[in-house]
């Protein structure tokens, strides 16, 4: 058997051999792990499968729908028309979810021809395009007589942040095979950008990054050099206050400390998380290490101080930003969708630059229990914010209303400021590009579910198919269909919750199988037919948080899988609500189809006049506690579907009884 | 001996005697205590001396200084002059922060004459009645050329608000013997008003309540029945969806359910506290006693469920507002000043209808632990929030710059919005009139300090002094300089947290002391000379709160006396932090001059990659527990004067240690 090379830490370092143009939304220059396109990897059926069709069948077209409604599109016909003045419909920046939509519909047409897609995506193409002024800028809110001149408000007025959207719609496009009218038009605005803020333009940035990562992958995707400069310079200039003070402070720009020298990700979180991923990108495409590393321990500490158990970020709603370490209260927690879409960005190209599980871990927690807590089950309502503790039922807000964004008590069907859906749609309609990689050695396989592989190693077709019921069940089978004659490996993540108990087989019996930094490596000639079998049992188990977080100290919560549980009122028995029960952890935790079953012990609380009176173990609002016999077994389900059946109280972190 | 009356509750419906013009802010038209006006009651010493000429000395000179700085006393000039337009300085209601300081600098000149500030007073007036427009109207943000329309954003234009304040401060001239200028523009304000939005006027109320209870008060102040009127249907409006949504939607303003309906106080705090006041005042005067006791029974609820253990209360810094029951977070408490303020506003009024001690109870609790605690030591800078647990040490703004008002991590000298320092001011101006009350049977001490009361009962003189060196000692001691011949009472408030150990003397043998409903109860003859002394025991104690409070949960807090303490950094050993330690409550808490000390254990903590994976009872960031034997003993000091001493960490609740 020729030896084969397993992956390891001293081979990160090397480029993988790159693939020319492989449709996949972030294309390092060099990394470890090299990304698989649409043509490479495809859903096939299971759990993936039918977020997929949500998106395609009801995501998408309700966004757009909304748009058409609230003006939104509209704003680019009156541009193009020259009737566009101080009747501006919506916010600022609504152009951005025109762009994030014409991301989702490149995405989806890339995964599978819809002609009436294709069609409704020409057509608002053609709309953007005809609003572009003859210089190439772009953009619906300033600029025209009655408007307030072209970056006059990079603080607030987030142009440079629409123009980032535009280029990674302009991406999706290039990279799913067509170098059309958008990239054209990108092409254009980029140009125009270049000359206004590049090495001999204005020293400036805008308020909200997100033009960093785009000009970098648009560079990519391009090749134009100019490109991934002006994302330096963006990522260079910012933490040295070049905006202008504003209530928040320069912490919400990230605009106090240069990226190369902050320890943290700090202030608006959506922001932090865009600027690291184009700092990162910028990083590697310049080989500049000292900035690589700074991202990585950013991450790092942000991760370990500054997250929630969902994965979800931001504390603090005022500001949509970051409280402090270890502030982390669940019924403040802001949580934006859209910063945990914005984390998995991160994380993602941490995950190809260095190939360790510890980013895969995270996207995967981030995905199911932040990322698909947005979407109702139809599809036609999101949480913009994702609170991990409701103590009062919500009111449904109407169907044809807009709503304020961080009413997080029940999903709403479209927001004043709207970035959550059309994220969650163009991360829906690429989501299986997140799953899997390649390098020289072989195939990983980062997070689960039923597709299939089918690329090249070494010059030779590797392909397999994957089959699990993940996130409900923890067995994970996977067929080579076809593998390198000289062999090659196969890495399968095995998440950090199933380090300790995963277990495996293979039917081939020349093939080595072990664990090594959070994969199952599996190595050999692996010829076709051969089978491999993860187990990852999923048996709920009890998360106890650091003493640190002070907000749920003496509580637990309750993990199965890779899915987050929640306490849901409607799963109480009339007269017991969420707010009045502990868990009996010395009781067994029982696994159900989907969630799990827990002991639960009423607390019988009354109101005493003042409620800090109270003494040590007997606390006021326990006069009397339920008799030790009484208990409730009640069912926990992933928290991400919470709210799907009516307004209720929810709670992911459990208070203890004591034992 | 003649029979006395004891104060009880079958009196208090009954309206005490009336005095004609008591020189204090709320004089309702029936109660069942009589507020005392400041030739009635004098501060002469002590604790409160400090502060009164603190307040005299510096903090009302420092917020003219600042507002002649920045403009918003020019904006009164420019207004008369006819320049002012577009250039109006600071936001819409910096009115009011004039008229807060007119308010204080009258209550001021009541208590002591100080020429050169009735000098700067005199001016003040003369420069707003300047800018008065010939019908009456006032305010320099609206109505001009260049503004926007008079009443043309009732949502957020706080034009009424600042009317208000105008009457508050109209109410303290006259209060304080002086029916002169302002006085005059007040009147002429009311009446245009009243045109406006009076019974035959648009059908409309105010964003931001306060025009309410100052109305209510301008009536009694004037005897013009149509002020009260006009609070009347204020009232009556809100909660009727007259103000257009907003993003916080209509419980912001309290306009989600009309006063009579509300169960709870919230939505914004401040409006919230001044609207109750408001209410009570018109449900007092027009003999509503469906209104009163709502007002009463949300003060109930929202004691019992949403204020936090240093009075304060607002949970949400996005709106300033209160959060669902029990969502209390320490390191998020918003707990403006204003809104402790406007708390002890509304507990004031119920103390004076209802004598029942719990309210003034809360105004203890309130006036040292919140409002005491904005003003720096020096008084020269402010909080205008009042975080509960402040994580990383912050830095001290800037003397000369305007501060966002919600950064708490250190005081600052003025805000964007400063509407605390000047309600700051008028609070401390008139200070004693919360102290003591008089009704037909005798007197009652609310509060204590060094004062003295001189007043009468039943046509007599009823004279005596406090002295105490209260809140650092429990020891009060009166000495009764006359009192009615045919006997009185003389009530003292013990405290809620010493009703079970408080014990008193008195000299005059004859007399009967009873504790009766929270206050020592001393009736009898009770000749000149007579001394009762009063001992309530301020050892320091452990506060467990209720179970409820999810963000403190496994924590106690440590009060002594009236006062909440904190552990500051400041008072740790270096290489611990407040972050790192548990409190020992098995081991005795000592008593200091003015605090406590307590025996803390660190706690080693270490990152992991992840902070949810602990154990229960080895939870994560606690790898090793430091040795049993490894103590600190701590000083902890009154709250309120945290980071006097520089940039430093604070927290009240302190986890326990596992015993």
């Amino acid at each position: 058997m020729t030896e084969v090379t397993l992956f390891d830490r001293s081979q990160m370092a090397q480029p993988v051999t790159p693939r020319a143009h492989p449709s996949a939304p972030v294309v390092p220059s060099r990394s470890a792990l090299r990304p698989l396109g649409l043509d490479e990897i495809a859903v096939t059926g299971g759990f993936w499968r039918e977020y997929q069709e949500l998106n395609a069948r009801t995501i998408i077209g309700h966004c757009l729908g909304w748009m058409e409604r609230v003006g939104w599109t509209g704003n680019f016909d009156r541009a193009a028309k020259g009737t566009l003045g101080t009747d501006h419909s919506g916010i600022e920046f609504t152009d951005s979810e025109v762009y994030k939509l014409l991301e989702a519909m490149a995405w989806e047409l890339g995964r599978a021809s819809d002609p009436t897609l294709a069609e409704a995506y020409a057509s608002l193409v053609a709309r953007v395009a005809a609003a572009q002024e003859p210089d190439g800028y772009l953009h619906t809110s300033f600029g025209r007589p009655e408007q307030r001149p072209r970056f006059s408000d990079l603080e607030w007025g987030h142009e440079l942040y629409c123009f980032g959207h535009l280029f990674q719609a302009a991406v999706a496009r290039i990279r799913t095979g067509h170098d059309d009218e958008l990239p054209a038009v990108a092409r254009r605005a980029a140009d125009m950008l270049y000359l206004e803020f590049g090495p001999d333009g204005r020293v400036a940035v805008c308020g909200h990054p997100e033009i960093e990562p785009a000009l970098a992958e648009f560079s990519r995707a391009t090749g134009d050099g100019r490109y991934l400069e002006l994302a330096r310079l963006f990522v260079e200039r910012r933490g040295r206050g070049t905006l202008a003070s504003t209530e928040y402070g320069p912490e919400y720009f990230q605009d106090d400390v240069p990226v190369r020298e902050a320890s943290v990700l700090r202030g608006h979180a959506v922001r932090a998380m865009y600027l690291a991923a184009g700092a990162l990108d910028v990083a590697i495409d310049t080989g500049d290490a000292e900035l690589k590393a700074a991202v990585e321990g950013q991450w790092k500490r942000t991760v370990e101080r500054r997250t929630y158990i969902t994965g979800g970020i931001g504390s603090h709603h005022r500001d949509e930003a970051f409280g402090a370490d270890f502030e982390l209260p669940p019924d403040r927690a802001y949580s934006e969708t859209c910063a945990g879409i914005a984390s998995i960005m991160l994380s993602w190209r941490l995950l190809l630059e260095t190939g360790e599980a510890r980013y895969a871990d995270l996207i995967e927690r981030t995905l199911y229990n932040n990322v698909l807590a947005s979407p109702r089950a139809d599809g036609r309502a999101f949480y913009y914010t994702n609170t991990l503790h409701q103590r009062v039922a919500g009111t449904p807000p109407h169907p044809t209303d807009l709503s304020a964004r961080a009413d997080s008590s029940m999903r709403a069907p479209w927001f004043e400021v709207s970035c959550c859906p059309t994220n969650v749609a163009r991360t829906l309609a690429s989501i299986p590009l997140y799953f899997a990689t390649a390098n020289n050695s072989g195939v990983q396989l980062h997070q689960y579910g039923t597709y299939t592989v089918d690329t090249s190693v070494g010059g030779e077709r590797f392909a397999l198919t994957v089959k699990s019921e993940y996130p409900f069940d923890g067995t994970i089978t996977v067929a080579i269909e076809a593998a390198p004659l000289a062999g090659a490996s196969l890495q399968l993540r095995v998440p950090q919750w199933a380090r300790d108990t995963a277990s495996w087989q293979c039917t081939d019996e020349g093939a080595v199988a072990d664990l090594v930094d959070g994969y199952l490596t599996v190595s050999g000639a692996l010829p076709a037919g051969t089978k491999i079998r993860l187990d990852l049992p999923i048996q709920p188990r009890l998360s106890f948080p650091d003493a640190r977080i002070d907000a749920v100290r003496g509580t637990v919560a309750v993990e199965r899988g890779p899915l987050v549980l929640a306490l849901e009122s409607v799963d109480l028995p009339a007269g017991i609500d969420t707010e009045s029960v502990e868990i009996d952890v010395t009781s067994p935790v029982e696994r159900t189809p989907t969630g799990a079953r827990v002991t639960l012990r009423p607390r019988a609380s009354t109101d005493r006049p003042w409620p800090y009176d109270g003494a040590n173990g007997a606390e006021p609002g326990t006069p009397a506690r339920a008799p030790a016999g009484q208990t409730i077994l009640a069912n926990l389900i992933p928290y991400s579907t919470w709210a799907n059946r009516g307004p209720s109280t929810m709670r992911i972190f459990l208070p203890m009884a004591p034992t």
